[in-house]
């Protein structure tokens, strides 16, 4: 995959400072930091194919900063991708909007038309992760696209799982100003967090987190957890289950069909996570006392 | 409108009970609740047309219950109907799935085909929130579907906003077990919440609120504000704007783009709202000291 160069992004804006009025008791006139959340459309077109017109697939509001991780994470959780070499080149296709000096529209062109075509891209994108009927058939509808499933021996201690969400807030709070951001953060069998991704919108953090292994070609994240700073909802969990993820932990609670998910892929899932413990919700073997 | 009778679920299932492993020093072996989340599919006929086939235009997860009032409100949001008066019928178009007694297909029979055709519909559903440019262009965008302005007289007290957040709470929590939902509120210029909507989908949970009052044959909200218990999204200052919400209070952030709908409205936006106090993004004046 190339990524063009010239139309990166400068450096990611993630929030900008806006005149509020503070009452606390008294009112005050003040400046304070708000996260930016701007919409990202996605176009895709093929290599080679320059006769086919670029087709806009999906818009998501997003905020600004790692976007074509952010793309590839999609179009993998989506099954549109297998792996970045299926991505031939990202790319900008708009001019920085002029008071702000950001982009919003990713053209994605893919190495060759093999995957799926754009007829039925459309309805895939809707019908993919649930197909309407109930949660036991919309599973059985996603096992056409999960990974082939492999034992992983991933495990990790009580102690090092209950230190995360600290860990995690002391490395939010580096960048983060505002505490409007979703956080998704993948971490070792030591509790080490080795890579954290940050979005108004909690599927798109897990999306940049995805796609930050993908591009570097690391496409089963077997010998990783995943770390949710909000809610354990069947979308997250289905993305993280395309990436082959064996243990996901969230500071929140799971949903139903998050839980059904986990216990058809043997996934353990672990909610209410704090430093005085956790609930687990599946395969609490993976997490030794 | 008729709401299908036969069909309506006979009572909301909000949460299940679960065996789950809890880890507090000690592991036990216990059951606890957690929020139920299914598939909600949207199919679009018309009245007398039996003819044309149903189309699906959207699926939604989300946590059975009131959904009826989330369809209308969805529906609503996106410009399809103006009042409920534009929806012939309601009704449940799958069995109950056997496990759970759930219902997770709904079919609208629109009063007439006026409104939209369904050609261009999926194309309006992926455009109609965010065109994709920017934050700009798509709040422009949407202005062509947004209700008339008219001034609104709406004002609350500062001591009865910020009594807002605990009442949300103690309504929530009879009804709610597991403290995995969001929640939209209604409220009066005195601080009394009169409607209350919950869902494991943010916007799902405002669909539902502003559906309720469509459902009533009341589509502006003018002389009240609404309540929501997380985060203020573009989406959710959006389908407030729809109903002529003239007031919206979040007990998390606003982010850049719900801040800049809220200007290009002049509806009142407050963020970070606690009994402490709150900070005004947007017409600080229909807060009184």
């Amino acid at each position: 995959m190339t990524l063009s160069e010239v139309s990166t992004p400068k450096s990611p804006i993630e929030s900008i400072r806006v005149p509020i009025t503070r009452v606390r008791g008294e009112r005050a006139s003040l400046e304070d930091y708000v996260t930016i959340e701007e919409p990202l459309e996605l176009r895709i077109a093929y290599h080679g194919r320059s006769d086919v017109e670029p087709v806009s697939i999906s818009v998501t509001m997003r905020t600004p900063g790692s976007d074509f991780e952010l793309v590839t994470g999609f179009l993998f959780a989506e099954g549109i991708i297998k792996s970045s070499d299926d991505i031939h080149r990202l790319s900008w296709s708009d001019e920085p909007s002029l008071d702000k000096d950001l982009q919003n529209v990713v053209l994605v062109e893919l190495a060759s038309e093999s995957n799926f075509n754009t007829e039925n891209l459309l309805r895939n994108l809707i019908t993919s992760s649930s197909c309407g009927v109930c949660s036991k058939s919309s599973i059985a509808a996603l096992q056409t696209i999960l990974p082939v499933q492999k034992q992983s021996d991933f495990e990790i201690s009580e102690e090092h799982l209950t230190l995360l969400p600290r860990r995690m807030r002391e490395i939010q709070s580096q960048f983060n100003k505002t505490g409007g951001l979703h956080a998704c953060a993948t971490f070792d069998r030591h509790g080490n967090i080795d890579h954290i991704a940050e979005d108004v919108g909690r599927h798109n953090a897990m999306d940049k987190l995805v796609g930050h292994f993908l591009n570097q070609h690391v496409e089963r994240l077997e010998s990783r957890g995943v770390l949710l700073s909000g809610r354990a909802s069947f979308e997250l969990v289905h993305k993280a289950t395309m990436a082959s993820v064996p243990l996901i932990a969230s500071i929140g609670p799971p949903s139903s069909m998050a839980i059904e998910l986990a216990e058809t892929r043997d996934i353990t899932l672990a909610g209410f996570l704090s430093e005085s413990g956790f609930n687990v919700y599946h395969a609490s073997g993976r997490i030794r006392d």
